[in-house]
């Protein structure tokens, strides 16, 4: 166990509502199905910034549609939301009661086969790309195929671009050579915004200490997910979880560790169906995917709070747990969204 | 050297005239920047099938308006060419003096990431579909690439959905790993249109025994290459190639042997750039992709009757050279389109 569980009690440590209003908090992935509702229960929540996904599967055209969507609500809603692209952003949205909504892709498919596609999204707002969703894609192996190619010819060029711009390579639903090979080939670091270590649980979706470790060495964060499936399912104790991360910061180093929720909002099932089979193979009708059953504790973004207080509940110190709720995000972020546009 | 060199001399053959008057000819891959002119060499080369290239890097959409392209070239012209989808078309067009085109893909990039696009491009009388061009894609792996996932999750339905709809598999461009497992997922025969073996030149394009044995001992056709980075550049000799068409015959059979010229008539230097650098990357502007040189025996479509002499000229008997020349092609296109859907 971690020194800081016997090191300091409860009683030393500021109460959640004061930490969350300390803390900037920002979460490294939600999924929602967005609406007034949904930002409002991020707000309830005491998220002042969030790394949304604006595509999974979708192509160059129907992700202009996704970001003219946000476009849309931001403008329906300005009491809310303020589309962010910095962490001086997100910290001028929490001054202001708002929700900064970072644009991010879950895959490089918006980029189609077009590095300069890249430089197009930048410019539209986006930040955070993941290489690949589950599948393996023109740049590289993902974390669900029985083989990782590694990064492509083409790939390389995307971590390139993306490294010039200044977007956020994202390595949650990466294979794990593919990881290792984005890593290295990264100018800066780089982030796994949404996975577990497999010590935690041993999920495809997980990262082995080799990819973590890596990833950390070179100034990247991960973000602890809370998706059912990489925590053990609906069963899993705040305690567990937050001993994990807990663990996860003696391992790699607290300021290396934040949240990335994965919390999927107000979405139907025919969404989880399309995110499994996207369109590259028939959903079986007899058994389509489900939704699983998220745990008590956290059935949403209104419960971040308890996350906070389950980290203090740990014994990581008000200073980590600052960091693990956002900061260490932010540090990230002002590493990478400057680019190194002078190398191009 | 083969039996049949010292079997039979030159003057047992017919004359080339003759036999292409007998065969139906049907060259596996042309890729020329198409137009009357062109046609009009195909029809002097006595070309009376080919397949056309008609996407190589395009999405979807591009790919439409590619095939739209097509259907104005074949209004403009009805006494030069003919859409075909079927081997018995092909023999038409020959009766009625046209050029009979097949549409072909060398890429799976028309597909996206929708396995339903195949039946889509197949009612489009798309008939023929590489998996992968040079590199990597949502399919597999590919000749230029350091690593080669074989067949992904998404590639295996891809290929059962050929399978089904009727669409011949090429896997010339592709990685050796994914040329296998296509083989082998595939429930009918497959096609390398436009490859030579390693053990003639030692390109990431050709291909090796294990591979062209895999191919042919599941009733698969290989067309011998004459793009000249495949058969050794421009000082390549007829006699080279030929003789190496006829030990091709002698190691898998000659009813699995057959010709894809991969003609490149009437492009300018932009379109080798685009088919090297597609949109993957920048093309170096101080060392352009150029062009390489063809010998000069075979400089277009026009020079189809010098490799009729050439196989000639090697011993291979008029059957033989009948079958390479187009009959095989047309046996494995009666094997494959009609497809299986019966099984879905």
């Amino acid at each position: 166990m971690r020194a800081g569980v016997e090191r300091r009690g409860a009683t030393e440590s500021m109460r959640t509502a004061d930490l969350h209003t300390e803390a900037t908090v920002v979460d490294g992935l939600q999924i929602n199905n967005w609406s007034p509702d949904v930002l409002r229960q991020l707000r309830k929540g005491g998220i002042h910034g969030v790394n949304a996904t604006c595509a999974v599967w979708e192509g160059p055209t129907e992700t202009l549609r996704l970001i003219g969507d946000w476009c849309q609500l931001q403008a329906a809603h300005p009491d809310l939301l303020r589309l962010v692209t910095s962490s001086e952003q997100i910290r001028e949205a929490k001054a202001s009661g708002h929700v900064g909504v970072l644009l991010g892709f879950q895959n490089t498919s918006p980029f189609a086969d077009d590095y300069r596609m890249v430089e197009v999204f930048h410019r539209l707002g986006v930040r955070i790309a993941q290489l690949t969703y589950n599948n393996q894609n023109l740049v590289g192996g993902a974390c669900y195929e029985p083989v990782d190619s590694g990064l492509t010819r083409f790939g390389k060029v995307i971590v390139a671009e993306m490294n010039r711009v200044g977007m956020l390579v994202d390595l949650s639903h990466v294979g794990n050579r593919t990881c290792l090979e984005a890593i290295a080939a990264s100018s800066g670091p780089v982030a796994i915004t949404h996975s577990n270590p497999t010590w935690f649980v041993d999920s495809p979706r997980n990262k082995p200490d080799e990819v973590i470790e890596a990833l950390t060495a070179r100034g990247g964060v991960i973000g602890a997910c809370l998706y059912p499936n990489v925590i053990g399912g609906s069963a899993a104790t705040l305690d567990g979880f937050c001993t994990m991360v807990a663990r996860l910061c003696d391992q790699v180093g607290a300021e290396h560790v934040a949240l990335g929720s994965d919390c999927t909002q107000d979405w139907g099932q025919d969404y989880v169906a399309y995110l499994r089979d996207g369109r590259w193979r028939p959903t079986d009708s007899t058994n389509p995917p489900q939704w699983p059953q998220w745990p008590s504790w956290f059935t949403g973004p209104a419960d971040f709070p308890h996350v906070t207080d389950g980290l203090q509940a740990v014994g990581l110190s008000d200073a980590e747990v600052t960091g693990i709720l956002g900061g260490n995000w932010l540090r990230l972020f002002d590493d990478v969204f400057p680019g190194t546009r002078s190398e191009s």
